[in-house]
């Protein structure tokens, strides 16, 4: 085998970051990673965060530092941060010969007004406009063409990769009808809240509830509406919180521009995931999130009205896996030519 | 105060037969209820099946015994049993000079391709068929004045009573645009599934998880079709099995045949349940599971899309309260003139 | 009926000041309590804390301020605060001419050895000793003949109750073996923990999980041994976090001086509870934690060793009720003539 | 590498059984492992029943056939069966020349007082047992020397292995004071009970909860006393079913016959354990359920009193890979002489 692939990760000690860890630790194509956190202090083992993984060998936690990535010789730099770390830190990263998968949302939007609400402010606007040109939408099943080559993959939100699986093959099929409007409701575990205590993710409030947020205003609806390449107004998104730490079910409503069969729905589908590794057709058996936690898959099922013209799809996914971390080594994995299931098994 | 009401319980051991045994023995206006079981045997008390109540007073559990209740003089019976048992013994206690409250699915239909479903097979179709329909749809925000004169009441489905609330002010006012749809995507607590155990409801299949089932063929959608006078491909509905014992939320998806504002709205709600005393209007904050969870509340709120022709509501109730045994209270005060709230605070 | 007594409640944005504030204001016996926090600001409603509430009358919550509690006429002060605080204000209140329920641990513990844990520090070391040695541990099952002419209750410790409880018949009859030690391994819901948000109440770290801690450290030890007039080394005891909001079960472990019966045992304990309202005695049938949630009992069981020698006891109960704000309210009862149960069914 | 080792495992549907049967399908030393159930039908594929492994490649579910075993060349038989049926099978097996797991209880006891609780029958008791006598309990951590000539292993009980683990390196020091007794607290998930539904497995009845169950009565019970050595007296032990899927914590409660210090004990148990791969030694630091979920690893910290006299252990592991499936797979690597952590990482 050749010489292997040196890593990093920055915001190792988040969920997210986490999972990537130990994901890249074991990976065979890979050099031990580099991780990082973002707070300054000395450094520290990865058990101290995460007492799971004691006895796999130690996994040094440094606070960044720019000038170990250049020691190091790192080739690619996964950011798991803030959006506004991202936002600054990918430039720099690329500007010093790095490849980038950034795991937040400072990168993913086109359009000016959806990326509004995250507020970004750039140093450099005219840099910062050319990288984000440049950056790649990292759905390996969309864009498996553009990721190889890219410098910079924005990997995707995690209720967006739930519902643009679900429903690209249908979009690009062009047998829904849009305007009667296309429903996404979408529940998630706490885990992708962050780690960090709030009173929304105190256990006390989740137990044994259920809740939903952000209704019309969730950042994620930005990445569906221009991946899927819809208007505005054609798709209502709900995201819920689950008393669960792990996983997403997204169920997604849409009427069809004219009868099909469950046979024609599901060939569709199957076609379109036809070279894909990570995305599992159940047909009109419904997939339940615990079937995919722990691994990498998105599932997708659907269920059809009598008349053949609603259609309801329900896919399922874990949010830290094929929501984040799994889905940016998947990512990885094409940008240097590994095979798309390396490392995820 | 006058004689107190005498009344029974067949099916006292269920979930829903328990809360509405523990509900009626602490009524003020009854008489000590008489609780009953489908299955044969000798008496036992309450306490056996459920240590709850040890220290409330003995609660008798006996065999089903139609003498018992003539003996008893009981006015009143409320059938906790599955639809088959109600629609066989809800005419025989009729002729036997009682009213009745049926908990099960057995008389809420007037649709025959609806009631197809339940499989129900009547020994006598012409008393049956006259017994339907003198029966009411026991849902107190729609049938006030139907249910103080009423024999039968068909206390609703839980997921049906939590999305007749949050439609009904909307549907009557005309302001929903049909024919996009309306999309109702509902998850329950595992209790709604009742207390056999099942591999549906083992620990082990439900922690972690969240699952869709029953979709386009879920036996309450007849009812929110009649009760709200849709066509059955205006509303389509997905219930879902939550990781919690109980309470239910309902996410409701609808376009407005124009643009209207949040006080429009939220005065329409207000109005339309201005008399009733178990609907609570939440206006734009949205209801979680938890504020209703042990009482007899349904929760409505809802969010608006930016152009005022979206609109996503949510409403949630306990579905042993609300959803069925405190409904049943609430229809029982109704039907002997006592106060809506008495019993149920 | 006579005048109504004027309470007011210190922390009532806390999950047992929250629950305390639920029973006053349907206690029937009390006029509508006031209502504090100890943030500065502007009053607000209960219901922005709590949506819960939501219809049952205004429930004003206002910033502490000693003006108004003399304004009102306040008779009892209920303390839901930190320790530092309860030590600071109880002592001020008392002056003031009010009686004080505190529920933190500022005044459970005559030893100072026991109290260091605390880390209190008194303004006036003399005020502060007088007013501790006039305070009465307020466990009704153990302290009903000083608890109605004090000046100030300490209410006990969620798991102290429970744990005092199942040992104080055992340990006043002096049958147990205390050289062998009393094992105590008590397993708490989240609410214990309080409403702060912090990494230990984080959902992701507390589902699927089960951790002990504080083990020979606990505050709730030196409570514990002082009521029991235990050495220190004679009890051993281990809190656990449960996976659950609320709800203590306490398993106890003692090994008897000699050969006892079920039915002595159980004598032993149905004796000793035989006047108190809220002691179920299971027998040897075991209590579980849902058995007792949003009730004010502590529910007592055992299981004896074939040679009658060895005892396992298990005790549970809500630690928001019997184990915080329900206790408040039965010391509260006792205090002021009234019966045991009010406001508590 | 040489030929791969030909496995077969009955009840692959159970939890065990799944699990074990995920393991073999992925352990490189392996051929593709044959899976039975007991039930007779026609043959099925896994994913019938766990849909989770959809994608893994086709594992066929066949119904049991003693002919399909011989014509396949299997050398080792799993028994993830019912302990009557292992009681017969184990026999049947050895005598066509196969060797044994079994995961039941059926041949883990030696003293006749301690099977009795089991009700086994014996069809020809010579043979019976002549063969208990040869099976090799197969806690590897005690039993190194004897596993890899084993015909027969008893895979042992879930929290028998939590416990012995924890105990045995104390109890071989003779530091422990046995006269005081031993008290094991240990708390499971819900897994452990089986895949049948049951009351005591469903939901509602175990989410919110805690119970305790079995009290001096387990049939783990024997397994700990026989293999520690210890007096039927000296070990308490009281078993709780936690509101979680899987995991089990043991609290585990010994008084010293003379003062230690934390350096001696842990380094007690770091000797004891310094050849083995699948205990973690956590010192001071008290193992959570979490940390092992989906490990084989046995998590063992504890806590001194300051008198060094009194010692609280505790110890997690996950019940159905360390505390089933996993430590078959470990048997099975020494009994072949594969290394210790093959198929388990």
């Amino acid at each position: 085998m050749n010489a292997q692939l040196q890593t990093a990760v920055v915001g190792a000690t988040g969920y997210a970051g986490f999972e990537l860890a130990r994901l890249l630790a074991r990976h065979p194509r890979l050099a031990k990673p580099l991780l990082f956190t973002r707070e300054a202090g000395s450094s520290s083992d990865l058990t101290e965060f995460y007492p799971h993984v004691l006895g796999n060998g130690q996994l040094k936690v440094n606070p960044f530092d720019w000038q170990k990535l250049s020691d190091d010789k790192v080739e690619l730099l996964f950011l798991a941060t803030p959006h506004e770390t991202s936002r600054e830190w990918a430039p720099k990263a690329i500007e010093r010969g790095m490849r980038v998968i950034d795991l937040s949302g400072a990168w993913r939007l086109k359009d000016e007004s959806h990326r509004a609400i995250y507020g970004l402010h750039d140093a450099d606007a005219a840099v910062a406009k050319e990288i984000e040109n440049a950056a790649v939408y990292g759905l390996p099943e969309l864009r498996a063409q553009q990721i190889p080559g890219s410098k910079l993959i924005a990997n995707p939100g995690c209720y967006a990769t739930s519902i643009i699986v679900a429903l690209a093959p249908l979009v690009r099929a062009g047998v829904i009808n849009r305007s009667a409007g296309i429903v996404c409701d979408s529940k998630s575990g706490v885990s992708g809240a962050g780690k960090q205590p709030t009173s929304t993710t105190h256990f006390v409030e989740v137990a044994d509830n259920l809740s939903a947020y952000g209704v019309f205003t969730h950042r994620h609806l930005g990445e569906m509406v221009e991946q899927l390449e819809l208007k505005d107004d054609e798709l209502t998104f709900t995201p819920h919180l689950l008393p669960i730490p792990r996983g997403i079910l997204s169920t997604i409503y849409v009427r069809l521009e004219q009868a099909m069969t469950v046979e024609e729905i599901e060939s569709l589908y199957r076609r379109f995931y036809s070279n894909r590794a990570w995305v599992r057709i159940f047909g009109t058996k419904l997939p339940q999130i615990r079937y995919s936690l722990h691994t990498n898959f998105c599932d997708v099922g659907f269920n059809l009205s009598v008349d053949g013209k609603r259609m309801v799809i329900v896919s399922c996914l874990d949010n830290l896996m094929k929501g984040a971390a799994g889905q940016a080594v998947q990512n990885m994995n094409m940008m240097f030519g590994f095979e798309e299931r390396e490392g995820l098994n």
